[in-house]
């Protein structure tokens, strides 16, 4: 076991039992320093600065310069043999008995930072952004309330992860406010269509992650070979105005109901801190997958997952509970099925899960599911109640992994609507 | 009228009748030179080092390193204000009658090369890509094969410019072969998906234009202010795998059937160059488009199209003769509909236009549409027949508009089909 995932391991960093940032996790992030950047890891609510951290001679074996950086791309880029290696050596920094950084009040002044002091800005430069669709109860449930409650799957769902082109420009950080989209929308028995703000705003609950490796155009990447890519993982709010895309999207896909935003958490948490979650992944017997896709490890990652609307100065509802074991295609197939065609990717690409719904109403992870399409509104404490998401709402998730005593989380995104603008 | 669009201009290059790039196009694109890369123009067939031009003195007002880039972002980015008056410079410093530079061997041996002896290099660092669905000729061929003859067009097309996001990673620039991608096919009268390469790839003719000024997140471009957010325009070949993009697209778009790989030609030509080309856009009474949609100027442009398929060592035959004037939706249309949500654009995105079909079979702007869906194949010079692209098979795309006596065009965006990778 590797110092960084023993669960015994405590820091002399002071880490609350309920915080998703033990000295196991060591994700990776970036906050704003002056007029530029610096790559940080976090433990507890302490923001460490890795440009400090190495220039001050604490961390060896990486050039200082890639955590000088807006993004955390270049660091990636060294590769998971040396990324590794420097998590390794960070958790060894600040376990209990170490003493070199811990005694030296200038050099900790310097780097630590309280969590509450710093703006955490977006962390990855994105390239391209997929998004995928590959919870298995997501897709029923869209199926039913929209085509043959019978037939729900299309034919294709169960022989590969439908996926399809997202917007990279239009991603933003957890605490990015973002006005409420306008655009045409097809009124009910029309067919004039209208041109307004979106009416049935809605969330989607889903997990992201960033590519670390980049290859060749032509080359694909086989099952055996995906970990290797993955560097990372994320919390991504997936927004989508549902009238916006209901009348543009038949028959190229989504466009303007899902780019006029989307939101992801600060800290990319690596594969290899997750590792202690990795769960069996679901039987694939009917159909069988293709060979290219057969998958034989257990490669789904038991991760809590939950959803909270936080109207302006109220209470907070949690509307989700939901698990990202729940994915029927896991983020290996969804790899491989993207670069089968030859499709090449890079440092910095992103992938996201599509909305992670489990079996029943409590675990569905958009309003659209949870409302089922605003028949069954939600009670909120204040009162009122929600088929979809108001002005001034705040949509919190929040995702985490707990085992043996060790929880390991990706903190939360967070994202307020606005009204649209004038 | 500006020097730059003077039709008496003659330059004291040579530059063939034929030729796209007269005195009066000056686009830019990117040549590799040692290690590194320089922002060029071309005349005749001549290329121009525009960091030579600049550092030895011959272009003032412009900093020399936006032309030391590997793409063309920095220069873009400059706005339009100085990178029209860069144009400007150009054309009178090579104008018949200038001798500051003719009269200099030295200088004019340092920065003006043939431009068979250059490799010329993806010309932008593409953000996002955006690929429309603009030709109503298009739509309808495709709407009468795959759905209602009756009723060709789908009820949002006549209402919107239908989009989707595109990936970028694999664009490549004019001269890069492509393997023929593999994936997943289902064979006629079967409900089992098999693996393979391709059977029925294809090529889309379009016209791309990129992004020479950002927006923020939230912002909408008007109709009024779009040609200030549009740099420059080129040729695209979208190309297709059919039988791919068949089966995964429903429901939510092209994937892995377009992201295998699209060409672009290396020169991008400004819109400004293109100001004697503007045309008649056509009527859009039944329906009207929304107010934010309403184009009431002249935004297509008459720029003759075609396309050649060459066999390996074969002659080249021409299969489509079509027009950018054809388009129903203008970009500028697309790119106010594009951020009408709010969503931000950056200098160096791409917007395509969706294939350029014409009224008539030889106008039509793929195998799909000129072959009918593989009924009609088509007759090639060595007797062999298409009904899509074979291996070894290049596909060549030509643009340039004619107006007294002057002809500025895009070369040629080509691009061969190699045998997929075992």
């Amino acid at each position: 076991m590797s110092a960084a995932n023993d669960p015994t391991l405590k820091s002399w960093i002071e880490v609350s039992p309920d915080s998703d940032f033990p000295i196991q996790n060591i994700p990776f992030g970036v906050f704003k320093k002056g007029k530029g950047h610096r790559v940080a890891t976090i433990i507890g609510d302490t923001v460490i600065d890795l440009y400090e951290l190495t220039k001050r001679g604490y961390l060896t074996g990486v050039d200082a310069n890639v955590f000088k950086q807006e993004f955390i791309n270049d660091f990636m880029a060294l590769g998971k043999k040396k990324t590794n290696k420097v998590r390794e050596n960070i958790s060894k920094l600040f376990k209990h008995s170490s003493r070199k950084l811990k005694g030296n009040d200038k050099d900790r002044k310097a780097m630590l930072h309280p969590v509450s002091k710093v703006e955490l800005t977006m962390p990855i430069r994105i390239g391209d952004y997929t998004d995928f669709y590959s919870s298995r109860d997501h897709a029923t449930n869209v199926g039913k309330m929209f085509r043959d409650p019978e037939n729900a799957l299309l034919p294709n769902w169960l022989h590969l992860p439908v996926g399809y082109h997202g917007r990279a420009s239009s991603i933003v950080v957890s605490g990015t406010p973002l006005h409420r989209p306008k655009g045409q929308q097809i009124p009910a028995d029309s067919k004039q269509p209208v041109y307004g703000p979106c009416r049935l705003l809605d969330f989607e609950l889903e997990v992201g992650f960033v590519i670390g490796q980049k290859t060749e155009l032509g080359q694909s990447i086989s099952m055996d070979e995906a970990e290797d890519f993955i560097f990372g993982l994320f919390l991504f709010n997936d927004w989508s105005a549902r009238d916006i895309q209901k009348w543009e999207y038949v028959p190229l896909g989504p466009f303007l109901g899902k780019s006029f935003g989307s939101s992801i958490s600060p800290w990319v948490v690596t594969l290899e801190a997750l590792e202690p979650f990795r769960s069996t992944s679901p039987k694939q017997n009917d159909p069988k997958p293709l060979p290219y896709l057969e998958n034989k490890k257990k490669r789904n990652y038991d991760i809590n997952l939950s959803v909270d609307i936080v109207p302006e100065n109220g209470e907070a509802k949690t509307v989700c509970e939901s698990n990202f074991k729940y994915m029927y295609w896991n983020m290996c197939q969804q790899l491989v099925h993207h670069t089968v065609n030859g499709c090449n990717v890079n440092v910095g690409d992103v992938c996201a899960s599509g909305t992670i719904s489990g079996p029943e109403r409590g675990s569905f992870g958009s309003m659209l599911e949870i409302s089922w399409r605003g028949t069954m509104p939600v009670d909120m404490p204040d009162g009122t109640q929600r088929k979809f998401i108001n002005d001034h709402d705040t949509v919190v998730m929040r995702g985490f992994g707990q085992k043996k005593g060790v929880r390991i989380g990706f903190g939360e995104v967070s994202g307020k609507i606005l009204p649209a603008i004038k």
